[in-house]
């Protein structure tokens, strides 16, 4: 296995370090109108205290990155997105993920972010690196490259490292570091099919043996359609983070999610004196 | 790795199969007196109720294999564990798991037990090896091996290896299959030194890809001195599946413990449409 890349991003004034030597980070991901009506009445109301609020809860959960996504069906996202990327920057102050599939509101974002950023994301399909990778490599930030490509998911783990790779390669071509991609290998519902977890985990584990890149998932997807989402979702994540995946996109106001993520630190070797482990246990019998 | 082996365990008319294709098999370790003084008073008594119920309960919440130990500190082990066996054998009709340091014992039980039985344990020291070993052969048992030797417990998981290895030797020398051992890599405390994870955990991984054998773990030790221990030693069996722990000591009343297999289970593609999964959150829902 090579050894683990380290990736690094930053708003103004303070940098998240993500390697699988540390803890791992979450990137939270409650700053999205999908499926969240309020979020979305609020938004579409130009209001955005339940995005500050959320913002800062997030992070008082031990969220270090942000993702923020304003996709609201009808909206203007090139207005909306910066606006909603500086409500949360005046309440918190880590770095943020910029999620967003237009490249219009995208490049809004990245005029006015100081700092490297995450963009969320590219993927295999000619036109996404034909249009995203030179705004990362212009902009200076760091990109999540999905796999997936013009022919859809592959379905076993070996394709989805084919398309890892051909993002890598497209990406480092153009001047932009591999340290910048964060490979997303995507979680499909075990509901569907009960081999999905074990071609995610088999695709994490070959593109981080491979390249040593971190990883990201958005775990949730996995427990589409069964019962006991959370405990499932907090599983798989545990068994995620031991293949390779250093930073999940995930809801950190979830105590089993989070709770899962710490033990997984602590049973690699990635929580010195389990200080996290038992800062965690403490605030939660408090709460 | 070499392909994985599946040892099957018996009594008089059932069997059991363990192998990293089929779904984790929990071997119950209620049935002890360390620990428990409810248990041991009773077995001072004669009085074996607790052991039925213990053993009924087990059974109930899904172990597959329950581990019956009657190590009484003052006690005739000789006489009592094969009392203690018969008791549970009165009761639920799975295979067991023989857990004595004492040879007599352990013969005793032998003698009487009418199936294919696991023994717990031997280790690589060489008083083990020339006293357990035997035994197992006479009686065709299958036989856990601890990885410790007249050195300790080594403190690499490369360590751990070598002792798996020369333990596997010296069974497979005697004619016993490979198939019939069962490696335990030993789980200490990330109280005492939170790299212990790591190092079971690589052990387990090492022994698996190397061997193909099947690996038990207690991994209750390894939450000894934090908090939160149920959660912890959840998270840290996901994570002892997934290296290659494929019939765990552990005790299947404990909810999180249950979820967090059934969740591995489930995520590495061994549990067929979802069936376990949605089973154990009926009766969760139900009780």
């Amino acid at each position: 296995m090579v050894d683990g890349l380290r990736t690094t991003f930053t708003n103004k004034q303070h940098s998240v370090t993500i390697s699988r030597e540390l803890p791992t980070v979450m990137i939270g991901e409650r700053i999205n109108p999908t499926g969240r009506k309020k979020v979305l009445a609020a938004f579409q109301a130009g209001d955005f205290e339940i995005v500050k609020t959320d913002a800062r809860a997030q992070v008082e959960a031990g969220a270090r990155v942000l993702d923020v996504n304003a996709g609201v069906p009808g909206g203007d996202e090139v207005d909306l997105l910066p606006k909603v990327v500086q409500q949360v920057l005046s309440v918190v102050d880590i770095p943020l993920c910029i999620d967003t599939a237009n490249p219009d509101a995208l490049e809004a974002v990245l005029k006015i972010y100081e700092g490297k950023p995450l963009i969320n994301s590219v993927n295999g399909e000619e036109k996404s690196l034909d249009t995203v990778l030179p705004l990362a490599k212009e902009y200076g930030a760091a990109v999540i490259g999905l796999c997936m490509d013009d022919n859809g998911i592959p379905a076993s783990p070996e394709g989805r490292l084919a398309v890892a790779e051909k993002i890598i390669q497209r990406t480092t071509r153009l001047g932009i570091a591999i340290e910048d991609i964060v490979i997303d290998p995507l979680a499909m519902s075990l509901g569907a099919d009960t081999k999905a977890g074990r071609v995610t985990l088999g695709a994490t584990k070959l593109i981080a043996e491979e390249f040593g890149v971190n990883m990201t998932l958005g775990a949730s997807n996995i427990s589409f359609g069964l019962p006991d989402r959370k405990m499932l979702n907090a599983g798989f994540l545990i068994l995620a983070i031991q293949a390779g995946v250093t930073c999940p996109i995930t809801n950190p106001l979830v105590s089993e999610i989070r709770t899962a993520i710490l033990s997984a630190d602590l049973a690699l070797g990635r929580d010195d004196y389990a200080a996290r482990w038992i800062k965690n246990y403490r605030s939660a019998k408090k709460a």
